[in-house]
């Protein structure tokens, strides 16, 4: 330590998984920390739920707490790291911190995709920072490079895999031809899903991170209310079966994109699964990594790799704001804030354009794929591929349409459920990353 | 434009396939880069070697000139930036940017290189932001990464694709069985590779980047000097045979590593092709693309992908520093200057450990194996797999070491060319990407 420097005090509310990662970082790393930062930084409270808890780090003697808003509201702390997680008590504990003075660094999407322009407005007022890296894609640093790399570019389109849970289960279904349910089983026994995996396979937190990546990439407020959002929970081993037929694979997507609108161009953000070529970058994202794949003018195609999840990965990412806050309060300053300049209506869901992947099973008689073909045409949707295969007194088409509205495909697939000669549609799934 | 708020000043020196990409982002993105800085970004000059020269960019009238220095000694310019390349002109003009107190943004890898901490203590005494993300891999956000995103972790290694022109000439080798001269005279074709090819064919180009690479990822000062260097200009079809024949890809590798040593950490860094799994995500990168692998304690694996190269996006690179140094200017403030704190040792090469393919031409008679299996075993050299194949008097003999020093290793393949039953040493590279 920097003899005489004056401490920066850090408050630390949570000691889960990541929390105690940040705490173990903190105590080994505090001397690189303080070179970095120019000054010692100084953990001076853990909050916690319970005390007596069994948790991963020896949190040193005195620092345990159980009254978070005590610990917030302390006169000497600078710096505040909330990895408790959820939306109450975190959104409270934030506000209040920022209202005392401190800066704060989070790890909380669902917070920030819900109820984010109170955050920052809230930053502004007090003028101290809010930072969130760990909130998207864990170690992964893509939110830094979105708010200052590519400051000086414009983005066009984010497509991520930003869910580990999902990726582990489409990977799984991918690889050994299980079905959702029992590769889901497979990452609950691993670690990968937890007991109640709704947030995860029913893309509740792929749509928060899709609401902050939006955000940031195109300078506008996107909450997750505004995010399209359809899960995993419904694709079927067959499925991923035909997307393999057609050298493509099944990934949970979250899919930013500015598109034209009536009064200038418009967000579109949605989460679903879609089906992507093998030989995309993304296809080959394996098990639980994450991947952020973004477009913008000048800078081209740039993709960001790594662990999108764990303990030690997320409190990577806390660590790396938490230097940047520091410096900046010593400084006297504060980084770029949020950027809304934009304000961008968000564009329906029924008016994005997208590709549709439909197999159906048919009677197999003649004037069958003309019949077909006409309910695409009822709605003006391009077909790109049929593919067709007799097998007995049925066959299966299979067709790959060109980008049309959401709305027209939607309705092409209700037309062809109600056809006499259309026995069942098997499998309907969004196409994404070839050409359109 | 925001009325009234006093506008920011940049030069810019050099108006090449960079330049001309910065002069049209300052003036198409002007009004998102006022939003973004929070006042006009102004262009006041443009310096170039010949007013009459043909560019790719209209730059507005009265803006050229020739006079750099002069440019440079403005009163009024707040933000310059160089990208004229090369060590003079563009080391006294960066020089006299900063002691005139303006900030400065290069894209100069080579100059950073050689004399990088000329020019941070330059900006540190005139208190002025430095910001250099265009000088590796273009549009990748690397630098900013290893600045700040992992400021809070410990990287312990780097591995690099960051030269487009060799990659592209190597990937060529890989898909065509073409050889170095053939591959490298199309990509002189397709504009990928200069008609002195040297600077990136012998690696010069690379490891000015590992220079850069290393310095910022282990906060210590490592200039192009201290990098081994090899280049691809002996790499052989046969070497490109024998690598996929091991289910392996040639690439030029620029690689940064922590390694133990005698007081402490030292600093390994080095640029060679080398062979890599198929299976590792460096393999996949094709054509004149770039990534960079980075591997730390705590976030584990990330991997950042892009154009590496090109007008445009280098010059997306150049607008995301100008962008935060702007803001930096307004608030009064700058960003995190140089890091060297920790002012490691560099390790002789030498010393460092990697691995060697060895492919050998022997005599095919009983003992053959046992002689070349000594040879390693004089040198303490531990050999992973050897693969003998008979062919008519003679056989070949492909030997794959474990991690052994490189002075090992090489006196190991000297011993092996004095040997009588060995006829010809063909191929000898390094290996890495695996388990050592």
């Amino acid at each position: 330590m920097s003899e005489g420097a004056k401490s920066l005090k850090v408050a630390v509310l949570g000691c889960g998984a990541v929390g105690s990662q940040v705490v173990r970082l903190l105590t080994e790393q505090a001397d690189d920390l303080t070179a970095r930062v120019g000054a010692p930084v100084e953990l001076v409270g853990v909050a916690v739920r319970r005390l007596d808890a069994p948790r991963d780090v020896e949190v040193p003697e005195g620092l345990l707490t159980t009254d978070a808003t005590g610990l917030v509201s302390r006169d000497d702390v600078d710096l505040v790291v909330e990895v408790i997680g959820g939306i109450e008590p975190a959104r409270s504990l934030i506000l209040a911190a920022l209202e005392n003075g401190a800066s704060v660094v989070t790890a909380n999407k669902a917070l920030l995709a819900e109820d984010g322009p109170t955050l920052f407005e809230a930053a502004a007022k007090a003028e101290r920072d809010l930072y969130y890296e760990a909130a998207v894609a864990g170690a992964i640093p893509i939110l830094r490079p979105l708010r200052e790399s590519l400051a000086g570019d414009k983005v066009t389109r984010v497509l991520g895999i930003v869910n580990g849970t999902t990726n582990f289960i489409l990977d799984k279904m991918d690889s050994s031809g299980a079905g959702f349910s029992e590769a889901l089983e497979e990452a609950q026994q691993l670690g990968y899903a937890e007991a109640d995996p709704t947030a995860d396979v029913e893309g509740f937190d792929a749509a928060a991170k899709a609401a902050i990546l939006a955000s940031l990439a195109f300078h506008s407020r996107v909450t997750a209310s505004d995010v399209y959002r359809e899960g995993i929970s419904e694709v079927t081993a067959a499925d991923v079966a035909s997307a393999r037929d057609m050298g493509s694979v099944v990934k949970l997507l979250a899919i930013c994109e500015l598109r034209p609108g009536p009064h200038g161009d418009q967000v579109a953000a949605r989460v679903h699964p879609a089906m992507i070529p093998r030989s995309h970058p993304l296809a080959s994202v394996r098990e639980a990594y994450n991947a952020v794949f973004v477009e913008s003018e000048a800078a081209g195609q740039l993709m960001f790799y790594g662990p999108g999840a764990g303990g030690a990965p997320t409190a990577s990412a806390v660590l790396g704001d938490l230097v940047t806050v520091a410096r900046n309060r010593l400084a006297g300053t504060r980084g770029a804030g949020e950027s809304a300049y934009a304000d961008r209506a968000v564009q329906p869901m029924g008016e994005t354009r997208t590709r549709y992947h439909v197999a159906i099973d048919v009677d197999d008689r003649a004037g069958v794929l003309a019949a077909v073909a006409n309910a695409f045409a009822d709605h003006d949707v391009s077909i790109q591929t049929v593919r067709q295969e007799g097998r007995g007194a049925d066959a299966q088409l299979v067709v790959v349409s060109h980008a049309a509205s959401d709305a027209a495909l939607s309705a092409t697939v209700d037309q062809l459920r109600n056809m006499d000669i259309v026995r069942e549609v098997t499998s309907v799934m969004r196409v994404e990353g070839g050409d359109e």
